[in-house]
C-alpha cells in the first residue's frame, strides 16, 4: 500500500510500503477513507517529537472501514465505518478506568502515528481496537467525523471543559487555527455571555465570527486593554483558553484572566514560559494543561448525528488521498494558502 | 495605645500611637487580646509589599473583646469574644456572594495591617464587621482561634481544597513552616494516603512528624526520586502543595506530580517561576494560585469546638503583648531558635 512515511526532520514521502496486518488479538486493520493532517505532524518534521522514527507511517486521525479484527475484539466487525480516534486505550490501566485514556499506562494514548504507524495511509492497523474505533452512525458524514478524531475532543476537554466555561462567562480564545476555532464551537454549548478570539491573521478572524465568535481582535494591537476593557469592571474574563502553543500567548492568557479566572492550556509547547507567580499568588488562579482522552467523542458523535454541533467551514482544502504531499504543502503554508482543516479522501 | 509602627524598609517600632474609633456605621474597635505574626509581616518589612505605607500598623490576625460598634453592625456588640479575620469582606460584591472574600472588590480583602491599620496593637478598628469578626464559641481558646485567623484556612483553602486532597491519595508539602504544618493537619481530614512533607530544616520535619506527616524528606537528599519512588509506578503524587514561595520549590511541585495530578501554591512569590510547558502540556496538570477567602473560619471554628481540629504544638513561644519587638525577633530567625508561629497575649 501507499502510506506517508517519516524519514527524519524535513522529510516525508508518500510511498510503497507493507500492508498492516492483524499482530494482536485486540488488532483491527481499518481501510483509509477520509484523513486529515494535525498541526502535530508539522511539529513531528520539525523534529520537535524526537521519539517518532524514521520510518513512521504518520497520522492520527481518520475515518475508515473495518476490513480485519483479531480473535479479542468484540464491538466491531469488518465492514463497520469507523472513526480511528488519535487515542488508543488499553481499558484496563487506572487511568483507562478513570476515563483518563490520553494517559494510559497500558500501552495506549497517543501512539498512532507517534510510537506505532498510523493513518497517512491506504491501510492503518489500530491496536485496542474494542476502546480506540467508534463506530459512525449513517448520518454522521467521513468530513464531519473527520474533525472528531482530534480537534474537537481536544478543544472540548482540554480548553473548554478544563477552562469550565459556563453559562454567562467571558471567554478569551487566543489562537484562531482549527484547535482555536473548534474551541469556539464547543465553548457555545455552554452558553457564554462573550467569545472574545484574538489572532494575527484576518482570514482566521474572518473564520472565527463565521464560526461564533462575539468579538474578535488582532494581536498586533492592545488586546489586553481590548479584552479587559470589554469586561465587567475591567477585572478580565472568566477563562482564557491558548491555542497556539508559544510562550508569549501563554503568558498573555495569564494576564486577560480576571481574579479567580482560569487559563487552559491546549498549545502544544516546545519551550518554557515564564509564570509570573509574583502577580499570580494572591489571584486565585488556575492552569491546566492536557492531552484529550476523548471521553467526549461519543457525546460529540451523537451532537453531530443529531445536528447539534456544526462543524461545517472547519474543513477548507480537499484532496484524493494520493495527493498526500500537495496537502502537506497547502497545509503547511496556513498564511499564503488561507488552509484550515484538510481533508484527504479515498478514491 | 502601643502599636508596632512600620516605619519603611526593616524599621518597625513599638510606640504609641491614637486609639483607633469607629470611622464608619460598619466598624467596630476590638481590645486585642491575642496576637500573632506571619511571614508576610517580614515580607511586608523587607519591602516586599509596597503598598503598604510607612506608619501602618501591622498584623492581621487576632483575637480579642469588642469595645464598640458602629450604628450598622447587627452581629457583634460591645463585649463578645471574637476572632479577627486576616479577611474583611464587604458582603456585597459580586466576589463576596460568591463567598470569594479574599477578592472582595468593595473595599474589603486583605486590608487589615496592609492597607489600613491592623492587629499589632492594643485595640484594632475592623471594617465591615458583619462580615470580618466570628464570634467565639467558649470551648475555643484564645490561642487555638488566633491560629484560624489565617494560617488555618489559608492553608485549607489554598492548599488543600484547591488541590483537590481526597480519601486514599498522595499528598506531597514542600515546606514545613507554619503553612506548611497546617496543610498537613488540614488535608488529614480528607483521610489521604500518604502526606511527604519536604524542607530543609530537621526540627521542622520533626513538627512534620509529629502532626501528621508519613513521610518526611530531607529537601538536600534527592527529593523527586523519593518521592516519585514511593508512588504507584513512580508516577508522582497526586497533589503538591507548595508552602514556601520561591521559584525552586514551585518548580520542585510541579515536577513531583502524577500526570493528572495537582500543584496548589500557598507560597507568597516575589519573583517569577519557569513553567516547563513543553514537559507540562501533555500532562493533565493543574495549578492554582490563591489568597485565602477564609469562607472556611466558621467550619473550622467547629471543628476546632468539637475537638476534631488539633492545631496544638503549631505555637512555639509566648509572649506579653509589649514584648512584641522581641517576638518578632524569635519569628524572624526560626533557624536559630526553632520558632514556628508566636502568640503574644494582653497581660
Amino acid at each position: 500500500m501507499k502510506a506517508l512515511i517519516y524519514h527524519g526532520p524535513g522529510r516525508r514521502i508518500w510511498e510503497d510500503v507493507a500492508d498492516p496486518v492483524v499482530l494482536d488479538p485486540e488488532d483491527a486493520v481499518v481501510r483509509v477513507d477520509a484523513v486529515t493532517i494535525c498541526g502535530t505532524d508539522l511539529h513531528i518534521l520539525k523534529g520537535d517529537v524526537p521519539e517518532v522514527e524514521a520510518g513512521r507511517v504518520l497520522g492520527h486521525e481518520a475515518v475508515g472501514t473495518v476490513l480485519e479484527v483479531g480473535s479479542g475484539v468484540r464491538t466491531v466487525s469488518p465492514g463497520d465505518r469507523v472513526l480511528v480516534s488519535c487515542i488508543s486505550a488499553c481499558g484496563r490501566c487506572g487511568y483507562c478506568r478513570a476515563a483518563a485514556y490520553g494517559q494510559c499506562t497500558g500501552g495506549g494514548g497517543w501512539i498512532l502515528g507517534h510510537l506505532v504507524d498510523g493513518t497517512q495511509a491506504e491501510k492503518v492497523r489500530t491496536p485496542f481496537a474494542d476502546n480506540s474505533l467508534h463506530r459512525l452512525p449513517p448520518e454522521v458524514s467521513d468530513e464531519a467525523a473527520l474533525l472528531l478524531a482530534d480537534i474537537m475532543p481536544t478543544s472540548y476537554e482540554v480548553g473548554v471543559r478544563n477552562g469550565r466555561v459556563g453559562p454567562g462567562q467571558t471567554v478569551a480564545i487566543v489562537g484562531a487555527g482549527p484547535i482555536g476555532l473548534a474551541a469556539i464551537v464547543t465553548a457555545r454549548l455552554f452558553s457564554p455571555a462573550s467569545v472574545v478570539v484574538v489572532d494575527l491573521a484576518p482570514s482566521r478572524l474572518e473564520a472565527a465570527k463565521r464560526m461564533g465568535a462575539d468579538v474578535t481582535l488582532n494581536a498586533s494591537g492592545p488586546v489586553e486593554e481590548d479584552v479587559r476593557g470589554a469586561t465587567e469592571g475591567g477585572l478580565g474574563v472568566d477563562v482564557a483558553i491558548e491555542a497556539v502553543g508559544i510562550p508569549g500567548t501563554f503568558e498573555l492568557c495569564t494576564r486577560l484572566i480576571r481574579p479567580g479566572g482560569r487559563v487552559a492550556n491546549i498549545g502544544v509547547h516546545g519551550r518554557p514560559a515564564t509564570l509570573h507567580l509574583e502577580d499570580l499568588w494572591p489571584a486565585n488562579a488556575t492552569i491546566t494543561t492536557g492531552l484529550v482522552d476523548t471521553s467526549s467523542t461519543p457525546m460529540l458523535l451523537g451532537m453531530l448525528a443529531a445536528h447539534r454541533l456544526d462543524v461545517s467551514g472547519m474543513v477548507t482544502h480537499r484532496f484524493g488521498l494520493d495527493e498526500m504531499q500537495e496537502a502537506y504543502d497547502v497545509f503547511s503554508r496556513p498564511e499564503e494558502t488561507g488552509a484550515l482543516k484538510v481533508a484527504l479522501f479515498r478514491t
